[in-house]
């Protein structure tokens, strides 16, 4: 069988590309550092081109979605505004010189009040609707900026987003914490504790994040302790901050298992049930279902 | 007026050089750029031989506090541990050289549980007691890292430290927000009402802080507001988890003018009087007041 399409999935530091067949069947998947923080919007064709050669020989339509599509992108695709469809309305065609190729980017979704945005969370979302159809609830995306997003009748209604996974690399890596947090290991108990406590008392987190490293200091406290207990206290105040989003709900949670980790432990500890997606399969079934619209159009 | 002894403040990345007369009269102020986070242990005695050379021909004592008595310092100053006198029980003599040449350094303070530590605002508040006999309440010292001290009867009883300033560097120079904060400016109203908010659901600030970055993609938000807004959101953070050091009472602030301004608005918002102290006279009362000590030793 031979690529009928390809897939893209082109975010700020890396890209993923599939080749797919005529029934949608994934015949190759390639992947490339070439994110969009490192591009002119004038090279990303040649960076398509190069990775994906032998497909472009029978594939002519990529649809793509992530950083691709923001200002400093390879095209801007203005971002839909909430609340609004999962799926596409418009989807906007990048600039090639290649003849016959035609390149659709996946528009991102904005929020207006609180001011928030989303590019490439949104087909995540999509493609978790394509595989449960009807869902309605919130579905959870962790990452660096982890979303919160409330879908119901297959619109995102409102979302939420919490930098914990960039605060955790900013203080492990560049603040005085990192002298005294280990590179990884983790300790369930005191995790469990750290989160409960600025889940329960929010207002004492500004206190305890010094308290990490002065406990090295004067308590000689293991470092693989002191990395669970910052997971916890930062998890724990997202989890405050979120609260709206999860209490008394089902959370569907989008992302890989590291990353995951310490959200479904969470929200396990507040007798949240949690169903896990992986966001790998979520983006490519989006792109797919994006796709399909523009077969339909 | 000849130098009779040498009071010196270093940090981690500064150190301020002070020759004092036989009466107490200050003769002479040098900085150095060579702070603690530079130095071997064997290099200070040079730095200090270097910038201080014609001093020492008739100063033989020198007097220092901050970082320079840390593990990595010239030589390491064990803490004191809260509760404990503000004035050092005894001070550590660092290795030299140099015939004749005797370099007291004051130890820092640590508390046990929660972990603290502070090491150079002792010698401030031991300034601010000696200017201000009798002083009963709280200190507070903004920088870096903002310690909230209560002192009583000429002790330190307990402080709690919040990395605010720290935070705030990271944010607007490491994060994501980089790109929508200015680099300076200000905005008393925003401030305010980003503080207020904080302050008063402090469960909310992890949803907040990506809100900066957003607005300024969806509303083309002023720089110079989105810089006073974080300024508030983090202090009104810090004022909620400080607040038993503060509620109810008259704090004495000290610091540069420009590191206490928010926290001079963030407590008159709240109704706190606020009296100021000026860091650098601190440091060098307390400097005075140990060597004092050394004199009736």
């Amino acid at each position: 069988m031979t690529p009928n399409w390809i897939a893209a999935d082109w975010g700020t530091s890396n890209a993923r590309f599939w080749a797919i067949g005529g029934d949608g069947t994934v015949l190759g998947e390639r992947t490339s550092d070439k994110g969009m923080g490192t591009l002119d919007p004038s090279e990303f064709e040649g960076v398509l081109v190069d990775v994906c050669a032998d497909w472009l020989e029978t594939a002519n339509t990529v649809v793509a979605c992530g950083m691709v599509g923001s200002r400093q992108g390879w095209v801007e695709a203005p971002y839909q505004t909430a609340p609004c469809s999962v799926c596409p309305a418009t989807m906007v065609t990048a600039p090639v010189t290649r003849v016959g190729l035609t390149v659709h980017v996946i528009p991102g979704i904005r929020q207006m009040n609180p001011a928030d945005v989303m590019r490439g969370e949104e087909t995540q979302i999509a493609g978790f609707l394509a595989q449960n159809p009807g869902w309605d609830g919130v579905i959870c995306l962790p990452g660096t900026h982890t979303k919160w997003v409330h879908v119901s009748a297959d619109e995102v209604v409102s979302f939420q987003t919490c930098m914990t996974g960039e605060m955790f690399a900013l203080l492990t890596q560049h603040s005085v914490l990192r002298h005294s947090i280990a590179k990884g290991g983790w300790d369930d108990a005191e995790f469990a504790d750290a989160m409960s406590h600025t889940l329960s008392r929010p207002e004492a987190l500004a206190g305890r994040l010094f308290s990490l490293r002065a406990a090295q200091l004067v308590n000689d406290t293991d470092t693989v302790i002191l990395r669970a207990r910052l997971s916890g206290l930062l998890i724990g105040a997202e989890l405050a901050a979120a609260k709206p989003y999860w209490l008394g709900r089902e959370i569907a949670l989008i992302g890989a298992d590291a990353v995951s980790m310490p959200y479904v432990a969470g929200l396990k500890m507040q007798g949240v049930p949690v169903l896990r997606g992986d966001a790998k399969d979520m983006t490519l079934a989006g792109i797919k279902a994006a796709h399909a619209l523009l077969e339909t159009a």
